[in-house]
C-alpha cells in the first residue's frame, strides 16, 4: 500500500529506477489499487523484495506478476531485518491475531513501578515513540489517578494507538483521566459490568463496550476486527484488574514480546508491588534479550519463545 | 606497591623512560618500599599520575616527593576513569570500610533466581571475573544446596576470594558445599550460635565465629581488619538468612554498589521468591545505570546514591 504512495510522490523518476521494499509488493485490490500494478506503470527496471509476503492471498504472486511484466526482481535481501521489520504483519498473517508485546516498569529489586522514565513520554522518548508504532494500547482502568494523564503519541504527526481501558472488575474504582475532546474516538472501555460511568463517558464520546468475561483472546479479537497489526499491553501502577488477564494471556501463548523500564531506583514504597501471579506455576522462556540505556533507565526487550 | 614490581620487572629500560600510573605513588613503608623511591632509583624521565592519592599519609606527598627529585610530574590525566578504577581503594581510605556490592540473579518478572547464566562461572565469564576482582564474598549457608559447588574464579592464576558464609539462625539447616582441602583457609563461616557442625567444620580447616548479633557492619569490619578492599554480597537462591541483613545495610548505607543479572525467563515456579524487605519502607535511588549484554542474559550495574 505505501509503495502506491512513494510512486506517487516520486512521479517521473521512478522510471528506469530500483525500488527497495521490506515485503513483497501485492498483487491484490485492497484499500488501494495493487503495488505491483503500480510499479509497472511507473516503469521501474529492477525491485529488491526483502521477504515475500506471508499472506496467503499474496505470496509469490506479487513477485510472479513483475517478472512477467519483464521487471528485474531480487528476493531475499536483508531477510532477517525486513522480518523484525514486518514481525507485527507476519505474526498477524499467521495466527490471525494481533502481536501483542507487555510492557512495564521496573525497580532494580524487582517491582512494578507506576513511573515513567524522564522525558519518555516527551517527542524522540521511548514511549512516545512506542505509542505511534502500536496500533492499540491496553491500560487498566485501576492504573489511572486523578493525575494520570492522558497517553498520547508527542512525536510530529505521530498516528495515535487507540485506548483500550479495561475494567473487569466493576467494584473496583473507575477512575478514567480526562480526555481532550478531540480524542474520546480513540477511547473504548471494556468493562465487564454495567457502571455508574457508562452515561458520564457517553456523553464524553466514549463508547463503552460490556461482556461477561474479558480476557486478552476477547480484546484481540476485537482488535483484530479493527484491522490492528500489533497491540501493547501497557501495565502502569496498580495493575491488579489485569494480573488474571495476564496470566491467561501467558498461559495461552499470546505475549509475542516483553519490555521493561528497569529504574534507577531500590524501590521500598509500601504501595508498590510485584509481578506476583499466584496462580502461574509455570516459567517461560525468552530469546533475544537486549538492552538499551534510555535517560537513567535501562530498556530491555526479548520475545516469549 | 605495585609499581615496585612493574619496575623490577622493566630493569633498564625504566631509565629516561615515562611512567604512567592510575593512583600517585606511595611515599611511605608499607609492605613495599616506597614506590616514589623506586621511581627515583629507576631514573624514570616523567610520571604521569591519573588521580592523588586520598590516603592521608600519601595525599600528595609523594607527587611532592618525585619533584623534589627532579621528575617531571603531571597530575589529573584521565582521572574520572582512574577515580572508577580505584573506587574500591578511594572508598576504603575514606570510610574506613570495604566498598561491597550486592549482586543478584532476577528474572524479567522481578523474581530472584538461583542460576548464574551460562558460561558465567567458566573462565571469562562474569561471574568468575568477579569472583577475581573482589577480595571477599559473602553468601547464605540457606543458598547452598547439595548440588552447590564451591564458588571459584576459574580466570588463570586468579586471586580467589575469602568466602564468608554467613548462617544467622541456628534452626535453619546450614548446607555447607564440599570444599576442595587446599581451599579450606579461603573460607570462614560467620554463625549466630553452636552448631552441630562445628567439629565437622573444624575437621575440615575452616574456621568458625560465632557472634550473637551476625549484621553487615560486622562482617565489613572483619574484612577491613583482613586488609580487604572491596567485599561480593551475594545471593542466590533461597536467600532468607540475609535478607534481614541486606535491610540492614540498605538503611545504614553500608552498600555502594547493584549488580544484577536479568536472565531471559519469565518465572513462574513455585519455589522462587521476590526480594520483599517487609520491614523496609524507604526507597533508595541508584545513578550510573549501567547494561552490558552477556550470552543469553543481560547485565544492569548501578550505585547508590
Amino acid at each position: 500500500m505505501l509503495q502506491v504512495f512513494a510512486l506517487r510522490s516520486a512521479g517521473d523518476s521512478s522510471e528506469d529506477a530500483t525500488a527497495y521494499v521490506s515485503l513483497e509488493p501485492c498483487n491484490h485490490y485492497g484499500r488501494t489499487p495493487p503495488c505491483t500494478e503500480a510499479l509497472i506503470r511507473a516503469k521501474v527496471k529492477r525491485v529488491v523484495v526483502g521477504m515475500v509476503d506471508p499472506n496467503p492471498i499474496v505470496a509469490s504472486k506479487g513477485v510472479e506478476r513483475l517478472r512477467e511484466s519483464g521487471i528485474d526482481v531480487t528476493v531475499g535481501v536483508e531477510e532477517e531485518l525486513c522480518k523484525n521489520l514486518n514481525e507485527a504483519y507476519i505474526h498477524r498473517m499467521l495466527t490471525g491475531k494481533p502481536f501483542t508485546m507487555l510492557r512495564y516498569s521496573l525497580s532494580v529489586n524487582g517491582r512494578i513501578l507506576s513511573q515513567l522514565g524522564e522525558g519518555s513520554t516527551q517527542s524522540g522518548g521511548y514511549y512516545s515513540q512506542l505509542l505511534q508504532e502500536y496500533d492499540a494500547v491496553i491500560l487498566s482502568s485501576t492504573s489511572f489517578t486523578e493525575k494520570s494523564s492522558f497517553p498520547t503519541s508527542q512525536e510530529p504527526k505521530a498516528n495515535q494507538p487507540m485506548k483500550i481501558i479495561v475494567h473487569r472488575n466493576p467494584n473496583l474504582l473507575m477512575q478514567i483521566p480526562t480526555v481532550p475532546p478531540e480524542a474520546a474516538s480513540q477511547v473504548i472501555i471494556f468493562t465487564a459490568g454495567d457502571t455508574a460511568l457508562n452515561t458520564e463517558l457517553a456523553q464524553q464520546g466514549i463508547e463503552t463496550v460490556v461482556f461477561d468475561q474479558i480476557s486478552l483472546n476477547t480484546i484481540l479479537d476485537y482488535c483484530g476486527c479493527q484491522g490492528f497489526c500489533n497491540v501493547l499491553l501497557d501495565i502502569q501502577g496498580d495493575c491488579d484488574d489485569l494480573l488474571e488477564l495476564i496470566e491467561d494471556s501467558l498461559e495461552q501463548g499470546l505475549l509475542q514480546k516483553v519490555m521493561m523500564e528497569v529504574f534507577p531506583l531500590w524501590d521500598g514504597s509500601e504501595g508498590s508491588s510485584f509481578l506476583a501471579l499466584k496462580n502461574l506455576k509455570r516459567s517461560f522462556r525468552l530469546k533475544k534479550l537486549k538492552s538499551t540505556k534510555v535517560k537513567d533507565s535501562v530498556l530491555i526487550e526479548g520475545y516469549f519463545c
